[in-house]
């Protein structure tokens, strides 16, 4: 992804206002009753602070005036600027611990949107305004051919070199193992303690439920989770939370 | 606040380079290493971001280069439209709630940049960019002239007609009771079932201790908190949270 410039901008209020002057239904749904004068680009920036934030709770697909703002915030740079600063953030935090010498120092990931870029499929796929459909997204999991976050890999490479044992934790299926495994070497990860799947037992549960379970069992085991970092709340929250908890953007799809 | 208009971004982008051209300090820190191209309104955006999500963990002040994004986010019209954005998923949320008969279906506010807008004072110190000052607060405070947000405002209002019992809880010291309850009422809020300020025990705590200890007697008291509206994670977080919680913005400070 490229950094924000200024064509790019221009762009954005060029297509914004043509879905604006061409589209009845798009012009009347961009005004709020409370607020005639605010724009749709304003509405769509306070809807996805809203979602980043967990303020709008559960939702299931982009709404569709704010579908060429998701493009936008994507491709114009500013996600991936929302994304390093994240980053930086927690490697500044991971500096600060003291590592004791028994490899217990732990470090959980979740995969998807936060170690590996879907957005070769989520491009194709309208940045989140399709319904998610399983079938398809395996599809393009299987090939396994998702992308490192610069920021992520960074992070990732940061806490290996301090000696943080890394613990990758994903509601994808066990039956997607070994093409995950091969998938997030060849996006540049290397040396994690263990790969965490939805196993049968797993199976119905929400994220945050699966999650917390997992994350319950390591803790079990003796390990202190300093930092977790996912695009999802149900990532972070639940319970056997981590000490810090770090939310990566992702304006194109929530989980509970 | 007005809304944001098209003068107000045109000033903000000539006062940033402005800022950027004549100050060397500005400009060397403007641009991070990783993406020299990146801009400072952009950079300042995923600042606001990271502290809005609570990736920035304690922080300060604003950092000086983002002082003036941050002063054209509250004037420009974007903080009002995120924080009624805020309040309008908050009514949504209450309105799906069956409330019993019994009166303890219960909804927590905290009271400053939550239920009132110190706005007034910010603006003449540096929107945040000015350390906190606990005696110049205070004699803000004691003239209880804050007024109320519209958003919150509204999300209280419809909260007591849907039949919620409203709990205060401010970390404001029990000896500015009276001030306090004054300006609320002089802001337009009435009908709440009690106010909770630090006592004397409480001296010395965290917020997120003594607001979580708080929170812990209302629900030992038979109390479920469906709801819980702050502008700082620590206003929300802990223990004895609500079922849902709803983080209002404020770039201008954070309380741990």
């Amino acid at each position: 992804m490229c950094s924000r410039n200024s064509s790019s901008i221009t762009s954005f209020f060029i297509v914004s206002l043509l879905a604006v002057l061409v589209n009845p239904t798009i012009s009347s749904r961009a005004f709020t009753k409370e607020h005639p004068r605010v724009s749709v680009a304003s509405n769509c920036e306070s809807w996805r602070l809203a979602s980043e934030t967990n303020n709008a709770g559960s939702w299931n697909v982009v709404p569709s005036r704010c579908v060429n703002s998701v493009k936008n915030y994507i491709n114009g740079g500013q996600f991936e600027n929302d994304y390093n600063i994240v980053a930086r953030y927690a490697i500044a935090y991971a500096k600060r611990i003291n590592l004791g010498r028994d490899g217990k120092d732990a470090w959980v990931f979740d995969i998807d949107e936060t170690l590996l870029s879907n957005l070769d499929y989520y491009k194709v796929h309208g940045y989140g305004s399709e319904p998610y459909d399983n079938a398809k997204f395996n599809e393009w999991a299987v090939q396994g051919k998702a992308s490192s976050f610069d920021g992520s890999l960074r992070l990732y490479k940061a806490l290996k070199k301090l000696g943080f044992t890394i613990i990758l934790l994903t509601g994808r299926d066990e039956n997607q193992r070994s093409i995950t495994e091969k998938n997030l070497r060849n996006a540049g990860y290397f040396g994690w303690n263990r790969l965490i799947l939805r196993g049968k037992n797993d199976q119905g549960k929400t994220a945050i439920q699966y999650k917390s379970e997992q994350r319950s069992k390591v803790v079990k085991e003796g390990y202190k989770i300093h930092g977790n970092t996912g695009d999802q709340w149900s990532d972070l929250q639940g319970f056997a939370v981590a000490t810090r908890s770090f939310k990566v953007p992702n304006p194109m799809y929530y989980i509970a």
